[in-house]
């Protein structure tokens, strides 16, 4: 992508006779494209990618992760532009201002759309945020947020009756961390590493539209259609970790352009089958019942009544 | 590895209880050598690969495929320090004063070693040097030249009685060939992407017993011997091209000091197993005997053969 060189016209205004500005120029599509041009574009492309990856139909319910950023806030806006029935599920995560403010743009898109977001709010539903909880247990911020955020959506969409969970990852997420599982030989990752992972084990059906749109891209579909969403990140969030490779991707897609979506979609065609097919060698333990919650966990009670028990006692304690 | 900190003291002449500056720190291994301990280490280390890849044994006559740059510069004289049968084949690309000062170096580390290198010049052999060649065929410099190379030491290798060919491929060649190969999921390259390929369809046994140290170690293990060799890189090649994934993975490694070296060696036990299991069915084509020369050819005709009739062919013209 790039900004759009003054010289260069709209392809679909140009077939029909027209010289109309581009406002985009997508390098790795050899691409210019107007305003109109592009939305429409992008509409297409998330809905060939549903369809392509057979990740829903046109009458399921779906419910989507939304966090407030760009990438889920299009998603639920884009869902419904499609006709699909979205709803959205946001998790207040207790971290200060940022959580307040994701949660406002929420709200405020849903309104636009019509529609009402479910919300939990971890300081309700577990005793505290992710400030307090992330002292509970090992591993960094992020590594406990990512633990809470997954069972907190399985369990919403199987006591709503979801089937399906859709994301808002981008090409940008995808092959960055694909890049970083396999630097790292993260078998297990690899062997899930896919648009679509089917309802299994007490989990929902997962599946992420936005994998062919670029991180630009999203971005510039979110600003052309007044979409709100916060450009804050996570201030507990090792930020330069997250970033790095995906500015290693950069620097590649750069040195030869479409190897970004190359090396992903080539992994899902030639390699995932691959490594999908050592999976069960890969993947530890078996799932079983929560004995508190009822969901999936791989021990007798789940990280998150674990969690609660903690904070209760601390809370009993003081 | 870095610079050595002034402070820094040889780890073994400490354990002797003596106080002796490194020359060496080699930040991914937390090491620090003298100049004498680092030399050992390294001699060490390359016979250590030796016998876990199972190379060869000690009796073996070993053919090493030199260049006159300091891999394989240091691959011939570490094997014969090492205590191996190794001799050294040369190929005279005919680049001009590259070529000539590649070919000294080796005549020269030849005398240190007592050991006469084979040498076969294209010039003479074929009738053209590869400024030539390269407008006969399809492809780079680059790709023609590597097919020739191959070529030749087979052929050499067939003829004198040598089992096993070594080269000088060192962790950053390997490391970074298998990133560009991921990148582009070169599944057929992947596939033979280890230490020591066996003797099979009319080929040597292919072995890399610089596999496990960086392009630094070498260049200091050649310096601290004075090992001859030129640093000057060949005027055809694409050295942009070629670099580019070696500084992708120095940003790498530079991110998460050791990851060269785990990304590189946990493909060969996780990886490899999987991708060779499939070679088969990725290998396109049976080899035959090239009709006129005999060596192992896609095609009725090797290409070198093809090359020396074109050459004949244009001089007779001419």
């Amino acid at each position: 992508m790039g900004k759009p060189s003054k010289k260069k016209l709209c392809k679909l205004c140009k077939l029909k006779g027209l010289r109309k500005e581009s406002v985009i120029y997508m390098k790795e599509h050899r691409l210019a494209l107007c305003e109109e041009h592009f939305k429409e574009w992008f509409e297409k492309r998330v809905k060939e990618t549903i369809k392509e990856f057979r990740m829903f139909k046109p009458n399921e319910k779906i419910l989507v992760a939304v966090s407030g950023g760009k990438d889920s806030q299009t998603l639920w806006y884009v869902l419904n532009r499609l006709g699909y029935d979205a709803d959205a599920f946001f998790i207040h995560l207790g971290i200060g201002d940022y959580s307040d403010e994701s949660m406002e743009k929420v709200i405020e898109l849903g309104k636009l759309l019509g529609k009402k977001p479910y919300i939990v709010k971890l300081e309700e539903d577990i005793g505290a945020g992710i400030p307090v909880l992330q002292n509970f247990v090992r591993g960094t911020a992020c590594s406990v947020c990512g633990r809470i955020k997954r069972y907190q959506f399985n369990k919403i969409a199987n006591d709503l009756g979801y089937n399906v969970v859709a994301t808002g990852h981008n090409l940008d997420d995808e092959s960055s961390s694909l890049l970083a599982n396999l630097i790292n030989w993260n078998l297990k990752y690899l062997a899930r590493k896919y648009p679509v992972l089917p309802a299994e084990k007490g989990f929902p059906k997962k599946v992420k539209p936005l994998v062919k749109m670029t991180e630009e891209q999203i971005k510039l579909y979110a600003q052309l259609n007044n979409i709100p969403f916060t450009e804050r990140s996570c201030p507990l969030g090792d930020t330069a970790s997250l970033h790095f490779y995906k500015d290693v991707m950069n620097l590649i897609e750069n040195h030869a352009l479409g190897t970004k979506y190359r090396f992903y979609f080539e992994y899902l065609k030639k390699v995932y089958p691959i490594f999908s097919s050592l999976k069960e060698e890969l993947i530890e333990g078996e799932l079983q019942k929560c004995k508190i919650c009822g969901q999936p966990s791989p021990s007798e009670i789940c990280m998150v009544c674990r969690l609660k028990e903690k904070v209760k006692q601390q809370k009993e304690g003081s």
